[in-house]
């Protein structure tokens, strides 16, 4: 799949929106010229700017045949379900487009490559499937090894899951380039590793090393570039994955922490119809990422960025005030407006820890 | 391996000591009956008891051959190399192990029923290697379920790895049967589950589903029983192992912690020779873990258990008042005397929750 020029069909039946096709929407986001088209029957005869708010004029089509005209080499499952495995209704699509010798591209927990039949499907036909999702061989122990690098290492955190934390690494790194800082993307969630084509999915990593696969990449990328930005993950109050996101916040050793959060979101997402627990207060969170970054190393949050798109302009601008307010930090939306107000405090916290090694 | 009765040779060669061996340690401490030889040849020769303090006359022979006399039916891997894979010179061993008849189990990272040179020999021989450290095939995600059970959840916690967690919760499980509660322990590492049979290593876990899983372990257990006392992993500071302790504490959502510490060990346990991060104070590790489990169901650390074998009785002595001293709970060695002090104190609390649920 490397060296090839991907044509991607992303898959999103049925949930091709700006908030439940998280992978499709990154991809579209970032790599648009990749994608020759989105399929959800639902929405199909729309463009994709209509339904997801990113991609312009790339067609929704309503199967795989409807995007065959557009000659893909490639799927994307462009959602992932909770629990990351295979759903029923997926695998004759994905046996399909193999069929059609196309490659896959997978980021669920069930690894596609290890199912027999599809395995054989996909050797009689030549194609390939690439599972993002599968876990590295090596078994590193962190030892905080990353609070030693010499680049600003910066790490995403959320008041929940899916609040806007690989965007927000995404637009900081676009806006450091733009102003001509040396930036490094550390990709930890499978629509990271597609936009970047590097990285790890650390949620599928046995927990034992997920604080060493994430030091490996945090000083291997620091070893060429100022700024490190990490992809975060989890959140530290959510059930299922506090522990996913600890370990990324005693792995990566941060120096700077971007809390993100989505406007209007009260309670956490968790797996069940049961009563969710109440997202905490922004100045609140910001408190307890400072204080568990601090068992290991201490970070402060520099900014805060919220995904105000659930809301109209006007509220949206005044939420982003509002958080100034509480939090006494600036608080951008990256997809909105700019990120430039944090990238501008990173940049200022690169200068210093330059100048301060310099003289010491 | 389950029903038949377990005649144990235990691998523990060149490190049978009372603080390097834990998992042969666990087991004869727990489990004597099923020992007939731990192979150590650094030791042959000695007792169990006058190398690791555990086992009474239990032979310490140089070699399988040693071992064979006493006809076992089995090969535990008695220590846990950092990292989990099978040393080189294991292998052999392992191997003339499959040779003899023996089943092999272990508690590596490392499978070794996936090994195929082991795999094929275990199938030739007719005998089986157990991995309890394979992952369950599951992928539950948490929910914040076990706040909701009626037993009362304990969960031990450490102040770096390898400091009393899991001997902490089996002497207070043993200690709270004498006083006719119906306690249930969940083993939640290697040796716990090789010495109850029952339980998950959740280090091997996809950190996704660590917290999950560990959900599920204490809602099942808590069915049946009144008090659940769940094995500790790792430390909330442990460079490497924070994500792991993290999961565990959100997943189980324990009611009470008690915290293990090691006289003496000043500094965390890492796998480099580089500095170590320093160990807190007992009362900052109190604060500090009572504030990580308030982000998901509020705990309250009930007692402190000290491992005093590094230092004479008088010094222990001295080292208990003065953690008591320190700290305002009641602070004992679960082995030198007994957990009593604390176990009471879990009593108590079960009590007076029952009492709350009845005039609810």
């Amino acid at each position: 799949m490397l060296g090839k020029t991907r044509r991607l069909a992303v898959l999103a039946e049925g949930s091709f929106n700006a908030t439940d096709a998280k992978t499709a929407v990154g991809v579209l986001r970032y790599r648009p010229e990749e994608v020759v088209a989105v399929i959800d029957s639902t929405r199909a005869g729309r463009s994709a700017q209509s339904c997801a708010g990113v991609g312009g004029e790339i067609p929704v089509v309503a199967n795989l045949e409807g995007a065959a005209a557009l000659e893909p080499n490639a799927l994307l499952l462009g959602t992932a379900p909770q629990g990351g495995a295979l759903p029923a209704s997926w695998r004759a699509v994905v046996a399909e487009a193999l069929m059609r010798g196309w490659d896959v591209l997978s980021g669920l927990h069930e690894l596609l490559a290890d199912d027999a039949e599809l395995a054989t499907l996909a050797a009689a036909k030549g194609c390939q499937i690439l599972d993002v999702r599968r876990a590295p061989e090596g078994r590193p122990l962190a030892a905080r090894r990353a609070a030693d690098v010499d680049a600003l290492v910066v790490l995403t955190v959320g008041s929940d899951c899916n609040t806007g934390k690989m965007t927000t690494a995404l637009q900081l790194r676009d806006e450091l380039r733009k102003k001509g800082a040396n930036v490094a993307f550390v990709a930890t969630g499978q629509t990271g590793i597609f936009v970047s084509d590097q990285g790890v999915a650390i949620d599928a990593v046995p927990s034992d090393f997920v604080a060493g696969v994430v030091e490996q990449l945090v000083c291997d990328a620091a070893r060429d570039a100022d700024i490190v930005l990490v992809e975060g993950q989890g959140a530290l109050h959510h059930p299922a994955y506090s522990g996913v996101t600890m370990a990324l916040l005693h792995g990566a050793c941060p120096d700077s922490l971007v809390l993100c959060h989505q406007v209007g979101r009260t309670h956490l997402r968790i797996s069940d119809a049961g009563p969710a627990p109440r997202i905490k207060s922004l100045s609140e969170l910001v408190r307890d990422y400072e204080r568990a970054a601090s068992w290991m190393h201490p970070a402060r949050v520099v900014g805060v960025s919220l995904n105000t798109m659930t809301v109209n302009e006007v509220e949206g601008r005044r939420a982003i005030e509002h958080a100034q307010q509480l939090t006494g930090l600036p608080v951008v939306d990256p997809i909105r407006s700019s990120a430039d107000a944090i990238a501008s405090v990173l940049l200022r916290r690169w200068e210093e820890r330059r100048r301060d090694a310099a003289s010491a």
